[in-house]
């Protein structure tokens, strides 16, 4: 695909300095655009690279302009202009179609025409697969699972009973969804196995990771509303609910019945307590450790800083005296008053 | 199945009160039971449910039998009574039978007549598959592995060379068994392999969580003992042995070398420093971080809590001063003492 | 393979003191050796078992010496020389050869005659495979992927399109690579997906463990250097760069944009920051968290210590108190000085 720079403009409700007719054909970044790409400043990091990118445009914010000497599409926000264009401009290619010979597909299994299933992947009875399905090769889709219009499974993906999934998911390698929740109880020291018996309930437009698992419920669903964008490696364990538009990143798990709000955002390595409450609209960052409910929006963070290992040494081991250190100090002001007094 | 609530309370050793008559036929939570099921009140965040719902039946303690409308049963552990019922109400399904025409198994391979092998499922030479095992699809089980009687790997398992399972395990996708552990010797700036020679031996009722990783052994093997329970994501290093009926919650990593006692249960997302030891009945809350062995059974814990970003800001900052206010503190104490003298 | 003591002494540099005629023929630990078993002295925790061993040698240092009883390998790094005559003496067993029935192949993949593909594994078209290149069972490898001679794919590994591994790679089970990276473009509250253009580039000499997971570029290319070595459940965001023989242990989570240095070693469970940078030769100790670049090669650390956890729950709860206890501390100084001027 091709555009001039003043279609793109219009595309995006942007406006452009420079030469509108200017053909636009690929995106880069700043360092590596040439001529006949366009590129984006949207992290002020990278503005040093803007005086001397080879890119034909660069779509930035107002505020960059004066700064630019190449063709400028100013947007309000360059990122999502440019998210916009690149995939105006890159259509992502259609996997391959139809149904591979070597695909196992249970005869009680509902597959749309439309749908495409890959090499060696396994679709068992009662599933139902909507149209405009691509299931990559490698994949399961156990026994009554339900894959929306338009979904895709990347390649080695595996898919519990009972799953039901939305329309456009997309679903990378090695995710498991619909894995059996931790739930046992103690039995004089032994672990005795509670059933698991609920399902995964995903909503529309949701995409998944690499390697993510998301746990079937043990009575109810785990469920993943309209939206969500998770991360690779995130556990969300049984039960959990995670509220629409929320995005995850890599690493965090969730524990049980855990309910995370609508409109948030979760940094990496994130962990986060079974039956805890996350209102809609709260920001956490990365490595942070939430251990109890978060009743109001805002940003929220925990973790202690790196130091140079021999420093580091000294503050851990002191760690343990925090609370005796306070002590300590209520009682020297409370000293120094009590002379004040005399 | 279906029973009276009166046999169901004989099953599990408890009291009936209100109808032991009463048929029930299904489980559900308190929120969603329905007439003809029956639920339980275990965690008392949810007591609340308890005036409302519709359940035929509830599995409580002596302590919340007044407030109950519907029929109770009641018994000193809820949660241990409400996963014996539900385990009988509702057998699990048994999974597909036979060995699947698309499985690649070797002419050397011992795999009983009574094992189901899924589709794409590959088994190499020299394993023996016990009675009653159920290999589901996609799994890839490496030349000598030994898999024991009613075990089921559930999916796209990786099995590497030699491991060794027990009886009963559950495996669930995506995990891998015996892959390399991460040993290497430094020559002159790079790394060169040690060769990871040790298999991983598993003992009986074992559970693994989806995509949880065991590294096998670089001499000596890497050892589960019977009944651990393993989340999801865990990593195991190479050489790490895990006491019997330990259950470990998901994220957690554990680094080569460490052993861990039996009875012990571990947080989500903990790390465990190699080398380390720990001691039988320790218990860990989430996200803590090991660096040193437990010799003593208790609760241990670390990490700081979750602050608004403003005011974490500010102590994070403090985090670097800490040995320094210690000194300081100590300081002031010792001049006001000092005073005092004069 | 067997060899006399003093063959494999000076094979690895090493000088014999016992008998250097001694035959060798296994490797074992030092508990564990037996009759014609050499076996090492590194950790000096072990330092224990050197007189009880039944191996016919040990290689140790010259410090240990003077404890071994049995014929004894001195070498200057006893680990190094260890894992040198461990790969001597039990050279890995090649897979199996050609290309499996079950295996589907593009005709537009360009596969070497030497390469041998596994069971059920899937080869696209443009595909270019290296000569002994092994590709296991399961393996699904994408479109206009390239790898290189030697490579060696275990099983059940995803590789997306247009990724590039370099020579002698050793990727272990679960491993995804190519898969897209997380970035999203927030519009009025809904995530629209920033398509991810960009590749995976890999050297030579590279190790990956179990289930890491490394994400394509956004634009520019992921770029993991010649040497380097990935533990298991790693995650490699987009556009990160990881410098040549770089070592990291598990679970570490590294954000977009970052880039790491070459010679580092990162422990397990360390959360790496986007956009950070760190420089070359730089050590972080295990579950440290890197908010910021670090410019000078070192030994960094953060975290705090585990503590029984009724102790612990006092020092967590003054944590929020820090910067308030940080300025009555400077106030109370100023105080006493004020009064000390009086």
């Amino acid at each position: 695909m091709a555009a001039t720079l003043g279609e793109l403009a219009g595309y995006v409700d942007g406006s452009v300095r420079g030469d509108p007719a200017c053909v636009i054909s690929g995106v880069a970044t700043l360092q590596n655009a040439k001529d006949g790409d366009i590129t984006f400043l949207s992290n002020p990091r990278y503005i040093r690279y803007l005086s001397t990118t080879a890119a034909s445009a660069v779509i930035l914010s107002q505020d960059h302009v004066s700064v630019c000497r190449a063709n400028a599409l100013v947007a309000a926000d360059p990122y999502l202009a440019y998210a916009k264009i690149a995939g105006f401009l890159l259509p992502q290619r259609a996997p391959a179609s139809g149904r591979h010979p070597s695909a196992v597909i249970d005869a009680a299994a509902e597959v749309h025409p439309s749908a495409c299933i890959g090499a060696h992947t396994v679709i068992e009875a009662a599933v139902r697969i909507a149209a405009d399905v691509v299931i990559g090769a490698g994949c399961v889709v156990a026994r009554g699972s339900d894959i929306g219009a338009g979904s895709r499974l990347v390649a080695n993906v595996s898919i519990g009973e009972g799953t039901r999934i939305g329309k456009r998911a997309l679903i990378h390698p090695g995710v498991v969804i619909g894995s059996d929740g931790f739930g046992f109880a103690n039995q004089a020291g032994r672990w005795l196995k509670v059933p698991q018996l609920g399902a995964v309930s995903i909503g529309d437009d949701v995409e998944i990771g690499a390697n993510t698992t998301i746990d079937r419920g043990t009575l109810d669903d785990t469920v993943i509303e309209d939206g969500v964008k998770l991360d690779n490696q995130i556990q969300v364990a049984h039960n959990v609910r995670i509220g629409a538009h929320t995005a995850i990143a890599a690493c965090t798990g969730i524990a049980g019945s855990a309910r995370i709000g609508a409109r948030c955002t979760i940094g990496g390595g994130v962990g986060i307590v079974g039956h805890t409450e996350i209102a809609d609209d709260v920001h956490i960052t990365g490595m942070s450790f939430v251990a109890q409910s978060i009743r109001e929006p805002g940003l929220y963070s925990s973790g202690t800083p790196l130091e140079p290992n021999r420093e580091w040494r000294k503050n851990y081991a002191r760690f343990h005296q925090l609370d005796d250190m306070a002590r300590r100090l209520r009682r020297l002001e409370k000293t120094l008053k009590e002379r004040d007094a005399e």
